[in-house]
């Protein structure tokens, strides 16, 4: 008797819940290339960036992925996609900027990584750009964020962007389409657990 | 002058983070498998579980995929790694479960999958497990969370496991190594922008 409750109050949730959701659906008409901002201090921006890789490879495809700033000690994604036939990848930091500690060098770097980035984003058969890492380059003045935007806003109609890295400013926020932020709730690196191959810690 | 007085800032602060990095990496010694949850809001949770299996396969490791209710809209990931020899994919829930809108069904095909998952949570050779939209099945009660609690628990010692869906509990963050909160900062549907395939909007 309350089991059937359960199920008969369940179903009209359901029912009600179906409706709103089509409806919003029906109402989501708009195509076109998206801008994708992932932010904040919790883990796995990088990771969900290389999920809508796959994703996308998936769909047939074409990927260009840039690395900024980052040696990253775990380049497990580098080593699976970069084989893929789909998927351009370039690293373009040099390692941890408090390993290098040299400003002007990174700054060189980041320019020259700019030039292949700018080539992306003017490449309508690439569907798919992840700017991994990109936030950094801004907050140590490697690049002006102002000419990141620009050739960003006049990409191919249809080319998605995904940028990661913690503090996105206000002006790529506001010139994303989507935000997802973050937050680093509980960790596992804090109750001293060393950093594993595969899992974004 | 200016750029020189900036260079030095910069260096001596960068010696201090690297100092800071360099302790924490020092004091996190301790290796096993990692329970992380991916929960929140926001967009691009599986996505971040599906990045984190594109680097386990990097490194050579195989990984065990269970999707939970979601009969996805986008299925380019499923595609993607289905493929893949080092993997093994489920998908467990026949569709929305406001599609559906039969609890005693949903139920019974949810206990039908965990005999699947819990399989996976015996077998040592898999080194990363990636239960997608899990929480929704305690939500609803399909699944008694105790009942997966106990099984994580009793794992093989090295498994990773990365749960992801909306409205974690507190006993799985407590259960957790990692817990990340997506936010939902800034949604392009509610531009009425229409789902695309690839990204994660």
């Amino acid at each position: 008797m309350e089991t059937n409750d359960r199920d008969s109050r369940h179903k009209a949730r359901m029912v009600r819940k179906k409706a709103v959701i089509d409806e919003k659906i029906e109402q989501a008409n708009q195509e076109k290339g998206l801008l994708l901002i992932l932010t904040g201090n919790g883990k796995g921006k990088s990771s969900s960036a290389f999920g809508m890789v796959a994703r996308s490879l998936g769909h047939g495809m074409r990927v260009g992925v840039a690395q900024f700033i980052k040696g990253r000690s775990d380049t497990g994604e580098e080593a699976f996609f970069r084989q893929h036939p789909a998927v351009t990848w370039h690293v373009l930091g040099e390692g941890f900027t408090w390993n290098t500690q040299d400003r002007q060098r990174d700054t060189e770097t980041a320019m020259r990584g700019w030039q292949i980035v700018a080539g992306m984003l003017q490449d309508p058969a690439i569907q798919l750009v992840v700017l991994d890492e990109l936030t950094y380059t801004f907050k140590y003045g490697y690049l002006d964020e102002q000419m990141v935007l620009d050739a960003i806003a006049k990409r191919p109609p249809m080319q998605h962007v995904v940028i990661t890295g913690r503090g996105a400013s206000e002006a790529l926020r506001n010139a994303a389409d989507t935000v997802s932020e973050l937050m680093d709730v509980k960790h596992a690196w804090r109750a001293g657990i060393k950093a594993q191959a595969g899992i974004d810690l």
